[in-house]
């Protein structure tokens, strides 16, 4: 579990209590650790940490520690946005949505947050032995009706199956393949002081919704997944200007994790004004119950921008009039101070630092 | 396992004998059965079975029923083939290679079957929790070489982590991208009569190599994989001529699987020389001591191809000069009688139908 890794952990539990103190290391960041934990799923600095000691040295390509949301590519001509990602989410099947949902909407997100238009879906699917085929069904005609629904064609896909208990029912595993428009440079690097940042709706709804419903944690609570295809919204908003800064789809590990990441690659600050945050009462509510901060809870359906002053206020009304993004609200800006940093401004005129998630706060959420 | 399914297997085991004869149905080809066997993953006719009856209805989309390689699309003016395979294969590492190797190799070839010049990967793993972070960094090396090897930048990436228990170590899912050279069309649906059978190398060395160290029937066979990426062997072939017809890394379920496919996608029919077929002494012993077809048995690092008859001298003697082709080997030609169906000539001077597999012989080969 992601909560093995973090640092302000006390040892008290019966595994801790067996480590020899002589050959103890600190178990955070976990560097000295020769297992994978959850917490390297996680989307912080765990996943991080893998990203740049695993794969960026053994693929040979340093811009791969970058390597989050989509690459961009030329190939005959062309400039693509490209993307994968697995999805793992436990239960199958949750308020607002599905696997299926999620493996369409997640990837064809991530091209969006590149400015591109997705066109081509790949489909993946990890089955294991004994799940039932109407389970299988269920989720492919998900798949069917969130790629109708965002605009993409399924063009090509493969299965395998693994042997009972070497799997959890389903995975998915999504690639996918989008145009980006020519004049479009939308990446976490073009992070500017000044610019505004914006979120398209209220935060947390994924999150919370698959926690609800997770073994051992129901909570009967009236919310449903905020999982939706974003490449629309983003065409919206490109209609007011290409010259958007960043995009980001505030999956695992949430706003918090973004923000710090687009703060990192950028080497500006970014400050929140708490108050501006959109957190719906029964997020903030299921939070408090669960001990989590809503910044860093999943959502599948939201995007944070950093938009040049200038453009702010068109930007914003354009997303108030798309359906995705009727809730959309300035909640901070862009700034030359702590370089690297997220802080946010607290209603009673202090502020708090906003660190990089270790891991996810509950794990398989997407 | 595959062999639940075969249709000739007598209902012996406790199972079996449990189930109520009055509600019995025949258990192949598994259309009454409720949930998935391994044999879905095969790659034979149970595999064909849930893309038709259960993807392409999902999907809408009929094109898919032909689900397998590459898929051609046009985007941005460009010509791309895109693919996606996930792999599974146990164990993670084999005599000539790994599951890294595998996932790079193998979506590289699904991209050079349509004539495609690989350009991008991405790769997805999923990681179960407590596998040896040592493990994770061998097989990402591995992925680094292949890349290097064939050519190809790995673009994009994920990595999620389930719990101990809920996977098998490193799953690793990669999706490919490729520019398909003006006057290509080569598809399973160009195959005509007189057209030459070409396989590039001798047959099953893939699959024997991963059978002799998989639990419980370790026999100590010399031989090693045949994985390797075969897009530069595809570029020498069209040097010779644009016009190939068909193309087709005989994977999963092997050459048979492959021939049948393209026979029944093409309305034609198919006649092997029985010992024309490269069939290495090794893996015709394995094959014997295990009660298997070498026609079945996968590989990874070969091709089928299917030639107009005049330019099949040239292009055969261009793969001979071809590293991964130095093997190659005239073994049949496509015939208009008995469309659909692939018999080979046996060296008695009678014929045997060699019909679509179940599923695979021996399941997570790849």
């Amino acid at each position: 579990m992601a909560d093995l890794a973090a640092p302000d952990t006390a040892p008290d539990t019966a595994a801790d209590a067996a480590v020899d103190p002589a050959n103890w290391t600190c178990p955070a960041p976990l560097r000295d650790q020769p297992v994978v934990v959850m917490g390297h799923g996680g989307g912080g600095a765990l996943s991080a940490e893998l990203i740049e000691q695993v794969f960026a040295p053994a693929y040979g390509n340093p811009t791969l520690a970058a390597l989050t949301d989509s690459a961009v590519c030329e190939l005959g001509g062309a400039r693509l946005a490209f993307s994968t990602d697995s999805y793992v989410v436990r239960p199958l099947f949750f308020p607002g949505g599905s696997l299926g949902d999620l493996a369409v909407n997640g990837t064809v997100n991530d091209l969006a947050m590149s400015g591109a238009r997705p066109a081509f879906l790949s489909t993946a699917f990890v089955l294991e032995e004994g799940v039932e085929l109407a389970v299988v069904e269920r989720i492919a005609r998900a798949v069917g009706a969130a790629a109708e629904a965002a605009g993409v064609l399924v063009a090509t896909g493969d299965t395998k199956v693994v042997e009972s208990g070497h799997g959890d029912g389903v995975y998915v595993t999504t690639a996918g393949i989008g145009l980006v428009p020519d004049g479009v440079d939308i990446r976490p690097q073009r992070a500017r002081p000044g610019d505004a940042i914006i979120v398209s709706g209220p935060i947390g709804l994924h999150g919370v919704a698959v926690m609800s419903v997770r073994e051992g944690l129901e909570f009967g609570v009236g919310i449903t997944s905020d999982t939706a295809p974003l490449a629309g919204l983003v065409a919206a908003m490109l209609e007011v200007t290409k010259d958007i800064h960043v995009l980001r789809d505030p999956t695992r590990g949430g706003l918090g994790a973004s923000l710090n990441e687009i703060a990192r690659a950028s080497g500006t600050g970014v400050r929140l004004r708490d108050r501006a945050v959109p957190v719906p009462e029964e997020v903030a509510n299921a939070c408090g119950f669960l001990g989590l901060d809503p910044l860093y809870v999943a959502n599948e359906g939201r995007l944070v921008a950093f938009v040049p002053p200038e453009h702010a206020e068109a930007v914003l009304a354009a997303m108030r009039a798309h359906p995705q993004g009727t809730g959309a609200a300035l909640i901070g800006e862009c700034v030359a101070d702590h370089p690297g940093m997220v802080v946010v401004a607290t209603g009673l005129g202090g502020t708090r630092v906003v660190d990089l998630p270790l891991g996810e706060q509950l794990p398989r959420i997407c």
